[in-house]
C-alpha cells in the first residue's frame, strides 16, 4: 500500500519552535508526518524513508544518489532559511522537485528593529537615557545636539530583498529620498518601489542613515571597509543588519569610535562575541545581539508559510510564499547555518 | 506718516532660534520690525509702539486696555506654542485680532520621538544595548524573551490632537488596531483617521502600547493613576510624552518598577530632574529630558508657520497653519509655560 | 421656566434629506426642536421663539436685530453649505456665537466623481462605449489611439480646499506629479500633501489634467478664458467641478470643440441648461448635471457633522468638523445657493 | 569565432511597437540581433541561427528537438504574454533554460480601467453624459437616484494575479471591504494585501463592486453563468476583465439587461464582436473593445521589462521582473494567442 510520507528533519529548529498546533495540524494532513528533532534524521532512516517521501521539511544532505531513491518527492523544505551546498540543486530542477525556503519570515521583524535602531541613532534615544541615568541629561534644545530628524533625512539601502523592501515600506510616512544599491536587481525594481537605484559610492556618501542588508556572496566578503567609511557624511548613520562578512568590522568600529559616524549592529564575526571583546565597550555603536530577526512570531510564520506552501505543490500549484533556490545563485551565497534559533 | 509696527516679544524663544534667515527677511517685509528679545518688552515701548502696531509676534500682555490702544492690531502670534491668562481673548474675538499659535510645529518630531520609543519598548533596543555592554546579553529568540512585535500590536492614544494624528500617520505601515480616547472630538474626526473611539478605561485595558498626548486642563490633572495603571496588560507600554501633571507621577513610576507595565517617558513633575532623584535609576523606565519636541527643525517651522500666517493675515485672508485661541478652551488649559527652550 | 430651543430652518434641504433617524433622535436630545421645512421659517415664529433658540440649523436671516433677541444664541449651523450675506458675521463673532456649515461633507463625493471623469478623459471610456455602440470601435492598441494613462500623467488642481485635498488623496496610488494653484494659502499646505506650490499658469501649460475646485470670488470670476485653454498642452484634460462662473464658459466649450484639450463638467452658467442649448450636442465634452455632490451619503454627512458639531458646541467645546465663517472672507464669496437639493 | 545570437521572432508584436529606441540599442548590446517581423521565422532559418543562440525572444516553437540544437541557449522570452503549449517546458526546466513573460507589463493598464469603469458604474458617468445629450439628465441628488459610491463599497475580486492586485492598490484610498477568491493561492497573499480570502459564493453575494481578473483554465470555463449572477446583490456591479471564457456571456447580458446587475466588459466571445450583435445595444454594460490592457506605455514596458531580465540572464542572475513559465500550470491554461496587438 503506497505511504505519503513527510520528512521532518528541522535542526537547529524544531517543529513546536516553528509550528503553532493548527499549523502542525494541516501538516498532518498531508501525510505520514516523520520526525527527527533531538539530532539530525540519521542516514539510514532517511535512505528507508526515501521511496515514499513526498516532502522533506528541514535541512536534510540531499544529493544526487538519494533524489535517485526519492521517486515521488515534490519539495524540500529549508526552515532554517539559508540554501546550503548540501542539496544538488540542478538535480532537483531536472526532476521538477522544489526546493524552497520562507526566509522572509524574518523580514518584518528585522525591517521593524532596522526602523528602531536608526530612530534611537537619529534621535540619541538609548543616549539619552543612558545620560538621564547618569545624570548629565540636557533638556529641549540643548538635548537635541547631536541628533537629526529621520523624517526627510535622505536614505540608503544596501541589498534589496525582502528585507530592504520592508524596511521601505515602513518608512514610507517619513517621506525620506532613498537611494538604493542592488546588483542583482534591475532598476524597474527598485524605481517602482520610490527609490532611485544608485551606486554603492553614491549611497554611502549621500545617505544621512545607510541600512545594510546585503547577503555574503563570494564577491562581496568585507565590500564595506575603510575607504567606504570615510565617505560617509559626518554624524550620519550606519546599520549593519545582515552579515557580520560583508564590512570590515574592524574599520566600522573605528569609524564610529572616531566619532566620524554613528552606527548599530545586529551583528558580529564571531557570535557569541568574546566577553572581553572591546566592542561592548565601543562608543558610538549600538548593540543588537543578532535578535531583530528571531521573534516568536518570525518562527511562527516560518513554519506557516512552509507549510502553506506544501499544500499548494501537494495540489500540484507552485508555491507562493518561500523563496526558490536558483541553482546558479545558490552556489554563489555564502551563508554559514545559524548555530542558535 | 502712517508706520506699520510688528512688534517682536518672543522670549523664551528669540528671533534667530526661530527664524531661518529668509523667514526673517520675510518678516522684515511685513513692516517695521521692532525687537525685544534679551528681556520682555518693557511696559513703555510696549504703550509707544501699540498705536501702530498691526502684528505682534510673541507673549506680551494684551488686556482689554492695551487692546484699546491698539486700533490697527490684525493678530497676535504666540511663538511659545501655550495660550496664557494674560491675554483677554474675547475682547481679541471681538475685534476680529487673531490670536494663533504655530504649535503643531512640535507635532512631527514628537510623534517622531514617540515612535522612536515604542518601538524601544516593544523590541528592547536600549535594553539589549546595555545588557550587551554588560556581558548578559542573549542572542536570538532568547534575547527576544521579554519583548514584542510593534507591528499588529494593538494601539491606544489619549488625546487627538496634532500629536496623536500624526503620530497615527507614522504607524500606519505597522497595521496597528488604533483605539481613541479624546473627550474634545466627535467620533467621525477619530474614524476619518481609521482608529476606534472609546473610553479611557478601554484604550487602558486593551491596548499593547498607550500613548499620552493629552494636554493638561483642570478636568484631568492626574487623572490616570494608580488604579488606570492596574488596568493595563502586564507586559503593556506606556508613554507620557505630554504633560506630566495628567499622569500620578509616583504611580507611574511604581507600575514600571513592579514589572507590571514598561514606561517611557519625556516629561516630569519638576524639570531639570533633581540630582538624586530615584527615577534616574528606576528599573522598566525609558527617560527623555523633555527633548522629543525641541528640535531644530520644529523650532525653525514655528518661525516659519508664523510668519506665513502674519502674510495671509496682512493680505486680509485667515491664517492656515496656527491654531486659533479659542477663549472657551483657552481658559481650561493649564499649561505652564516653558522656561527653557 | 427656561426653554432650549433648537430652531430648525433648512430649505432647500428638509430634515429627512439630511438626517438619518440616529442622527434626528440626537438632534432632539440636544433641546425643544422646533422645525419649518414646507416653507422658510416665518419672521412672527422666528422672533417669538430667539429669546430661547440655543442653536438655529439653517439659513434664517440673522441681522443684529435678531441676535439682539437671542442672547442663548450658540451657534447657526448653516446646512446648505454655502455663507450668504443675510448673517452679520461679525455681530456673531462679537458674541461668541459659532456660523459653521457642514460643506466639506461634498468632498469625498465630489473627489470621487472627478477622479472617475478624469479617468473617463485620459482612458476614454464613455468614448468607447459610444463607437460600440455605433459599431465602429477599434480593438487593442488601435482603440487607444486617442487615450492617455492618468497613472503617471502630470495633474493641476486650482483650489485646494476640501476638494482638491480630496482628490489630491485618491489619486496617491497614481503617483503623479501634482501641481496647486491656491493663492488663499501659504506653500506649506499644499508641500504636506506632496504638491508643488505653482502660478495658475504653471498649473495650465504643464499638467495633462487640470482639475478646477476654486469657489467664485469677485476677483476670480471668468478667470480661466481663451488665453489660458490656449496655454493647456494638446491633448490635455480639464475638469470643471465647483463653479460655472470661474471660467469663460463658451471658451472652454470651443476649447474642447475644436479638438484642442477634452473637458468635463459638473456645472452650468444656467441650471437646468435649456433643452436646445448648444452644449448638450458639443464635442469633446463629458457631462455631467451638477450631480457629483449630491449623493445621499453625502447629504446624510451633512446633517451628522451638523448634530456631531452641535453636541460639542453645547458642552462649551469648539466645533471640529464644520467650517466656521470667517466675517472678512465670507465677503468675498460670491456662491449662489442652491435652488435644487 | 563564437557567435552570441539574439533571435527575436515577436510575431504578433514587431520589436518598434513593443521597444523603444533606448531598450532596443540595450537589446543589440547583448548580442547579434536576427529579427524576423514580417512573418514567423522560418524553420530553415531557426535551424541556421539556434547553435549560437543564447535568447530567444519570441513565440518560436521550441520542442525537445530543437532544444537539443541550441546548446548555448539560456532563456525564452515570451513577448506575447501567453505561454503557448509549443514549447518543451520540462525539457527547459531540465536544462537551466528560463522561459520567462513579461506579462505584469499589462497590470496597470488594466487596473486604472477597471477602477475608470468601476467608477463609471457606481457613479454612472457614462450613463449620465448620454442622458445629458438626450435632453433627459436630471440634477442633483435626483441625478444620482441609480448611484452609489465606490468608496466604502465592499468589493470583491476574482483572479488575485498582477491585475487583482495592481488593482487593489489603487483603490486603497477607497477604504473598501475587499474580499478575494483565488483557489491557487494560499490566504497569506491574500491577506497581506488586507484583503479577506472568500469563496467564490460570498465573493459573489456579498460584494457590491465585483471584478474578474481570472485566467481561462481547463477548469474554470464558463465557471461564472446564471445561477452565480442571480446570488449578486441587486445593483451591485460586475467587470469583466481577463477572458471572455470565465463567463456565461449570454447569461451576463441578461442579468444586465434585466437591471438585476450592471455590466462592463472588456472581452467578448469572439472579437471583434460583429456587426449586428445584440450585445452592441444591450441595456445596463458599459463596453470596451479588448483595449484596457493594450497602450503604448504596456507595449514599451514589454519589451524594457523582457530586456531588463535579459540582461540580468545574461549576467547569471535570475530574472526579476518576468513571470516564469511553471510546466505543471502552463498546461492548466487555456489562453488564445492575442491575434491583434
Amino acid at each position: 500500500m503506497s505511504r505519503n510520507i513527510i520528512l521532518v528533519d528541522p535542526l537547529p529548529r524544531t517543529v513546536d519552535l516553528i509550528m503553532e498546533p493548527s499549523v502542525k495540524a494541516r501538516l498532518h494532513q498531508l501525510g505520514e508526518v516523520v520526525i527527527s528533532e533531538d539530532r539530525q534524521m540519521g542516514a539510514e532512516q532517511v535512505d528507508e524513508l526515501l521511496p515514499d517521501t513526498v516532502l522533506i521539511f528541514g535541512q536534510t544532505d540531499m544529493p544526487k544518489e538519494r533524489l535517485d531513491r526519492a521517486p515521488k518527492l515534490k519539495a524540500i523544505i529549508n526552515v532554517e532559511s539559508n540554501f546550503m551546498p548540501n542539496i544538488d540543486y540542478q538535480a532537483c530542477v531536472e526532476r521538477g522537485i522544489w526546493v524552497i525556503t520562507p526566509a522572509s519570515a524574518f523580514a518584518s521583524p528585522v525591517a521593524e528593529s532596522s526602523l528602531a535602531m536608526a530612530l534611537d541613532l537619529a534621535r540619541g534615544i538609548t543616549k539619552a537615557d543612558r545620560d538621564f541615568r547618569q545624570g548629565v541629561e540636557e533638556y529641549g534644545l540643548a538635548g537635541n545636539a547631536d541628533t537629526f530628524r529621520f523624517a526627510g533625512a535622505s536614505v540608503g539601502i544596501i541589498g534589496f530583498g525582502d528585507l530592504g523592501r520592508q524596511l521601505r515600506e515602513l518608512i514610507r510616512p517619513f517621506r525620506n529620498h532613498v537611494r538604493v544599491f542592488d546588483p542583482w536587481l534591475p532598476n524597474e525594481i527598485i524605481e517602482r518601489a520610490d527609490c532611485v537605484p544608485a551606486g554603492m559610492d553614491e549611497v554611502l556618501s549621500e545617505s544621512q542613515v545607510v541600512f545594510v542588508f546585503a547577503s555574503v556572496t563570494s564577491e562581496n566578503e568585507g565590500f564595506i571597509g575603510a575607504r567606504e567609511f570615510a565617505m560617509m557624511k559626518p554624524g550620519s548613520a550606519f546599520l549593519l543588519m545582515s552579515r557580520a562578512a560583508v564590512v570590515d568590522f574592524p574599520a566600522m568600529i573605528e569609524a564610529a569610535a572616531s566619532g566620524h559616524i554613528r552606527v548599530a549592529t545586529d551583528v558580529f564575526p564571531d557570535e557569541p562575541v568574546a566577553t572581553d571583546d572591546p566592542v561592548r565597550s565601543a562608543p558610538g555603536i549600538l548593540l543588537s545581539a543578532h535578535r531583530t530577526g528571531g521573534t516568536r512570531d518570525a518562527l511562527y510564520a516560518l513554519g506557516s508559510m512552509a507549510v502553506a506552501d506544501a499544500e499548494l505543490i501537494m495540489k500540484g500549484l507552485p508555491p507562493q510564499l518561500c523563496r526558490r533556490a536558483d541553482p546558479a545563485t545558490a552556489a554563489r551565497l555564502k551563508s554559514k547555518p545559524v548555530s542558535v534559533t
